[in-house]
């Protein structure tokens, strides 16, 4: 059986460890894959649009994900089963949503039954207290059920993902977040794209910044046919539109950062 | 049988790989959790004080640690054993006890024997070369004794981990690390913060740090009960006193650092 | 069997977490050990050297290296056996060729059976799509064959690793990087300095850098040897020759960089 397991805890503190050792002093034969750890702190979008992007991946079992700037005041535990039989466990703010809802949302539950918890529980560590135990719990064989009440779908805190929007015969998205590369994640999938200006292969964009700076930046299917330094947009390996720069940071050269908004719009011809 | 390993290697370079690798080349069927290993270089007292935090949470094995800044020089290397048949691995630098504490020492040897290294050893990574084998081989079956000789617990290094001492109605102790989020953590638990001063709970504090600056600080028992970018004091989730701002960074905006002294004096009233 | 794992993907992101998934829907009984991904991003040169330092303390199995600025291009990709039975997973680009040459090359394919990869292929996450695939079916037992057609040695891109220069009593050798703690790793063996200017204990080095700055430097077998703040040429655990500082760095002291050109001339006497 299989834990992923996806937050904004880092690797320089014990925070991941020590959920992997409460994971394991209750399951010791799950196996656990870490999806990452570097979801910057309490950024719920970025990690509701990784998990969404990366479950795909994974093997079948129980997704972890704890992003969860509202540990100790009254947000709900939550544990959550897709259409496809995988298993979420994490805070009730959207952060499991986008994924889940790729096979749609098939039973919640919220966790509260203390066998499931270390004992006390910590005020500001409910990965370690809440959150890996019911995971580890789960992958044991324990019944959804058992962990708590079922939960009405339509009072759970929906996804945070910002939704594209088509206008003027151009699309305007925001940019999710810039990964280790410099690449800047937009919004948009490659197919709202389309569904917006039709085929972008071969088409020049003017590309129009929240403070209003234009690049005109051309759509590439590869780094490799711009010259280096050169700006591109890009379909990245999950479907999503991208900003890059070849061999460089477009980040850095152009000032990208997570929430700006991004207009896309073909140039005429 | 497990592993955990906790070190100042980072993940940058192959340190910490290559120790997995060693590891699993005598004992393929051990399961290795990593605890941390972001303590900073050299930093042996916050090795120190997360491998207390944290053993508790492990499942029972061999708990290898390495913050080793005297590698190469006459440091010897320890195998030990606490009153709960844990045992840990590392440098005789004082880095292991106040884990090896909390359940008493039960036994201590030096690992001398060259059966359980690899060859040649070199002189500057002894955690490839005599701590990881030496962990691998005690997990794999290899008895206690026959590491090397018996070592006389009262010429171990001792711990490194400052005392909080009670004066004048305050208590006053010291920064051991600021962590991720930014928050400092004292050397002090909150059971000694109420043995110097009472409970704290709804009182505020003087908190004068080591360069004679004073802050009025309130004690909070979860950062969502202070307004953004308020500080707090607060007990984290191992029962240690701990100095934040909710939902920022209390190290950037206090100029908080490891090894700075810190008094709390409860205000009167 | 056994997956080792080397790449420039960083931890920050998904990339990993989401190459491990990919192993483990495929071969969920494969153990994955993570050499690093700390590599800078697309420095084949140190990729190549730190994957051919750790292999000989990994256990036997595919090792799976992605270092990869040609992706989206032209460059094949490679599974290669070596002398000792090894098998080896990565882009042509040389990141390999150190590791296998110590062995010596056996069999070279190319992978191209579409049944080994995930379907479709992205244009810029080979590691997820094509390397990560092929290695987790390799270490399933997948023949080597099936992979893709032999490839002919003579036309893989050779190994980077600078070679040192043997030149007027002594060694012309270049900084190939610089790790966490600011030691610098230069390109050449103890063994290569000894054939140049014989065994260099006890002696000082003129250390010219590649701006024409001399230092006058000992070599010492530990950095214990050494006063705080004092530089030292010294072996590491690799047998490679670096350039460190005791107790600090040397890459802030005195200006590293990988690819900095360093002379080491023993001073007469």
């Amino acid at each position: 059986m299989f834990v992923t397991f996806l937050s904004d805890f880092g690797l320089r503190d014990d925070f991941v460890g020590t959920c992997h050792g409460v994971i394991k002093r209750i399951a010791p034969d799950v196996q656990i894959v870490d999806i990452t750890h570097g979801i910057p702190a309490r950024a719920i979008v970025q990690g509701a649009l990784v998990l969404a992007n990366t479950v795909p991946y994974m093997p079948q079992g129980v997704h972890l994900a704890v992003v969860d700037p509202g540990v100790g005041g009254p947000r709900r535990a939550l544990a959550l089963r897709d259409g496809d039989g995988r298993l979420y466990v994490g805070p009730d703010n959207g952060l499991l949503l986008p994924a889940v809802e790729r096979a749609g949302l098939a039973e919640a539950h919220e966790i509260v039954n203390p066998e499931y918890a270390l004992s006390p529980v910590s005020r500001t560590f409910h990965g370690r207290d809440i959150f890996a135990p019911a995971a580890a719990h789960l992958a044991s064989g324990a019944t959804f059920e058992s962990l708590g009440p079922v939960v009405d779908a339509s009072t759970l805190v929906p996804s945070p993902l910002p939704e594209p929007r088509a206008i003027d015969g151009g699309l305007a998205t925001e940019i999710v977040y810039v990964d280790t590369f410099g690449n800047a994640k937009l919004s948009a999938l490659t197919t709202e794209l389309v569904d917006a200006v039709g085929p972008p292969e071969g088409r020049r964009f003017d590309v129009t910044l929240g403070d209003g700076r234009v690049h005109v930046i051309p759509w590439s299917p590869t780094f490799g046919e711009r010259r280096q330094g050169e700006p591109l947009l890009y379909e990245d390996s999950y479907g999503r539109v991208c900003l890059g720069i070849n061999q460089g940071s477009a980040a850095d050269a152009l000032g990208l950062v997570g929430g700006l908004a991004v207009t896309l719009m073909p140039e005429a011809g």
